[in-house]
């Protein structure tokens, strides 16, 4: 099985972290927390150069994050499976990114950073919405993490496997994310953002 | 927006570990070098109490891992957008997992870890190719973290919105991840276990 950490193409690419930042919604926030890795699945958006996630003022280990401890954030985007006629050489396709830093204040003021993180989840849905309360402000953390030269790494597989002297089939099989029928928890007009996803 | 990790439901439960190592393909890897977070995308497999990971016997961060790093191993499947009639309460059904721990020998010989590491990829796909080569098992590295009591952790969130008093449609939109055509790299006939994938 061809691992995922040994084919470096396109390393350096910003083009590409932008790609792979906007396209996944959650990353898996590291740190160090007593001297052992701690990570958590968090709810992200790229603004620019700075990468904002969402935390709450309660939660500890995001104090932790928020008071300057070292972070590494990682994004992963599966594209498909790489089918070769040896197993050792079966992998996956995928783009992935990994950006390192320490969190500083936002350039957005909280209100503007919530709504570009919601507006990550669902394009387009703050301006379906009434705006955010200041209870609502005042219970959110926003921490940013600068994309600082340097401090990132991209990585990508794509096609098949590397074998032309295969014995049978290989190839690729695609893989995407879809979204499925909307289910109603409170009735009304199915929004246009949603709408749009399908 | 609500944030992931919040909501802690069920957790504890071995059975919704065991659905989301079994069903995430890729989890990513965290250790500490040299006091920082490090982390890496890997392809894994479960068999049993342990989780197995395919290394490269060359891969610097890994042989760190396995001469006895602490280790996080973070898996997360995303389930659907949960959507609010504010900004503040949108959020994401999901699964997640978190496995800590030191990575000891596996149970299985090099052979079969790999075997079951290339069908959790592609399930059934090691009945349809030869054997592993002597050569290709020299080249693999596999670590296997022991799923121990207290030392890994679930979180899910499903469902619609908390707040039965919205203004408008509030509502869920599953996602899921789905398989294309395959891309044919040499040509023959398409194996019983990508046409599974259909």
């Amino acid at each position: 099985m061809d691992q995922l950490n040994r084919r470096k193409e396109r390393q350096g690419d910003r083009a590409l972290l932008d790609q792979i930042l906007d396209e996944a919604k959650v990353a898996t926030v590291t740190t160090v927390v007593d001297g052992l890795p701690w990570s958590v699945p968090m709810l992200f958006a790229r603004h620019g150069d700075e990468i904002l996630l969402h935390g709450s003022t309660g939660a500890g280990a995001l104090r932790h994050i928020a008071a300057g401890a070292p972070v590494a954030l990682s994004a992963f985007i599966a594209d498909g499976l790489v089918v070769a006629d040896t197993l050792f050489d079966h992998s996956m396709n995928y783009r992935s990114a990994v950006v390192r830093g320490v969190v500083e204040k936002s350039s957005l003021d909280p209100a503007q950073a919530l709504t570009a993180l919601s507006d990550s989840i669902l394009p387009g849905r703050s301006a379906e919405v009434p705006p955010h309360t200041s209870k609502q402000l005042a219970a959110t953390l926003v921490l940013s993490l600068p994309i600082t030269d340097g401090q990132w790494i991209t990585k990508a597989r794509k096609g098949g496997p590397g074998d032309d002297d295969a014995a049978g089939w290989t190839g690729e099989v695609p893989m995407r994310v879809v979204y499925g029928e909307p289910v109603t928890h409170t009735a009304g007009d199915v929004p246009e953002s949603v709408r749009r996803l399908g």
